[in-house]
């Protein structure tokens, strides 16, 4: 049977905390039925996020007919399930939808989520549940696999996009290109990947090195990158699965017109430049890294404005830039593909 | 009922896995009963591990009256029991002996062990449990407390006992100093602390945090540091920690005559200078911090070698340097206060 999402974003539209919503409706809009928002029923995906063309947003799961699974749609700090959606996915239980889940908190561990869902026969999917229990060992990298990896300044700011748009593009290009995803939403996407924020600590950097390893059949490898390594909360996530994939090439992204880290105003953002050294001094003690592109998330100016900011931004940085929603990927997988002439891979 | 300790080492005496057993030994000697080694039995602890005096290395639980803990003394990578110790280990149980472990693998999550302790009432003591499920959230620092942080080019150098020592050192001056633990051997000997490197990846900037919340009481705090940001396996923990406590000084540890990472010797090791400059780098992005001092682990030279190489690091580093064991941690404690005058803490 195949999956037919009902996306749950209830009260949470902003593109940060929504960003599960909005990329599985991005990249999976075959599978997706509806949107549910009790304040905003009887929109189209298009008018609340700007994508995603006539899908409905509906406002109970009565009226999401032909939905089977219905997917957590958010991301909040800490991963928490609102206490409003709780009747919501109980419904959902009780009509023996699967419930999809990426949050830190997991629906299998809810006892009246369990009890119901035992009684209707759904299935609990907490996307972030895993048992990764083993270091890294450093060894076994195929030489041939070109590995690039998205970083950046922050979280929530659009790596994810990036990483499979980039390999969109190799693809395009006749490349063997494949997405390694580590976060809910691309594992949800791509329908592999590894959970790496919810791995113990001491495992992270083996859990990164597994997906190399589990990936580097192919020719060329783009890690989704996660947090920041100047990120107050996640910056060790950041840096143990830098170490773990060990790079050959950095591509860095940012949003446009952010100054601060989200939801940690009183930090100031570092700067590209701060950024991209940082980066590559920290990934350069294991491996030769370096950054050999920008990616703007230009989502909230006009294109004129992104324009000129990409403008700038290759001056000031003297690397390819692109916003890759609106200029396409293609400036950065020339950049990936002159990174493996050079290193012969 | 005071708690008397029978160390398990068996097989395993080596200063790097057995670091446990011998820093319980160092600092808790009042409490320890005997070492089971059955390939060492009829030893004394002094001729085993080079401490302890006369404290009896036995062949069998049996050797150990009076004992009434079963302490688990090695750390070996990857965490798990080695199984010719699992008689061992049950025989203690069936004796009635709670059972502490450092290891990742818990033993209460053990079937056979669980239901031995059931069975005769022993306590089953995983010291790495944890239920840490906090993001960091950088508000609420005491400005008063000085922080000092033990950082390292590898792990296994003895952080922990530098901080240790420091902050005795600190307390034999009059300030109200506290040693605060981020490992197994810290936690058991200090009473408390938090298992840092078993933290959910998610959680450890700020299970750090709360580290500092919980004793910035104290005009000083040391905690202690975690593997190294060198690391290919542990360097996501050893950020997360750092970001997390936000030190207003470092302390680097390394040991005398090591070359390579421990256990994984294709990696040679950063020199001091290059690990300074990249502790400096990564802890700055978020508090302006530098290393105030070089401890250095001579165990393996002689005195002689180990002034010499004093003398050549003070030279190169400009920094106070000593063997806390061999001289004393007299120059880190006046760098220690050194900084705290400077920053007026």
């Amino acid at each position: 049977m195949s999956r037919r999402l009902l996306i749950l974003t209830d009260g949470y539209h902003d593109s940060h905390t929504a960003k599960t919503a909005i990329n599985a409706i991005r990249y999976k809009p075959e599978e997706v039925v509806a949107v549910l928002d009790r304040s905003q029923s009887g929109k189209t995906c298009q008018e609340l996020f700007g994508l995603g063309g006539g899908i409905p947003v509906v406002g109970s799961v009565a009226e999401a007919p032909g939905a089977n699974t219905l997917l957590i749609g958010i991301a909040p700090p800490g991963g928490k399930i609102p206490p409003p959606w709780r009747p919501i996915v109980l419904e959902a239980i009780a009509r023996a939808y699967d419930v999809v889940s990426g949050l830190h908190d997991f629906l299998c561990d809810d006892p009246e989520f369990a009890a119901a869902a035992r009684q209707s026969g759904s299935r609990l999917v907490d996307v972030r549940k895993n048992d990764e229990h083993d270091v890294a060992q450093c060894e076994g990298f195929r030489e041939g696999c070109l590995r690039i990896h998205t970083v950046a300044n922050d979280c929530s700011v659009g790596k994810m996009v990036v990483s499979v748009e980039v390999v969109q593009g190799l693809k395009r290009r006749g490349i063997d290109a494949k997405f390694v995803a580590t976060g809910q939403t691309g594992i949800l996407i791509e329908g592999d990947g590894c959970p790496i924020d919810r791995v113990i600590g001491d495992f992270v950097n083996g859990a990164a090195e597994k997906l190399v390893l589990a990936n580097q059949h192919h020719e060329v490898i783009v890690v989704e990158g996660q947090g920041s390594l100047c990120h107050p909360r996640y910056s060790g996530v950041t840096l143990g699965l830098l170490h773990g994939c060990r790079p050959d090439g950095l591509i860095l992204v940012y949003e446009m017109g952010r100054t601060t880290i989200h939801g940690m105003e009183q930090f100031p953002l570092a700067s590209l430049e701060t950024t991209r050294d940082l980066y590559e001094h920290v990934a350069g003690v294991l491996h030769p890294c370096r950054v050999i592109g920008v990616a703007i998330n230009g989502g909230r100016f006009p294109d004129a404005e992104v324009a000129a900011e990409r403008d700038r931004v290759r001056q000031r940085m003297g690397l390819p830039v692109c916003d890759v929603l609106r200029h396409g990927p293609d400036e950065l997988v020339d950049a990936v593909l002159e990174l493996r002439r050079q290193l012969k891979k």
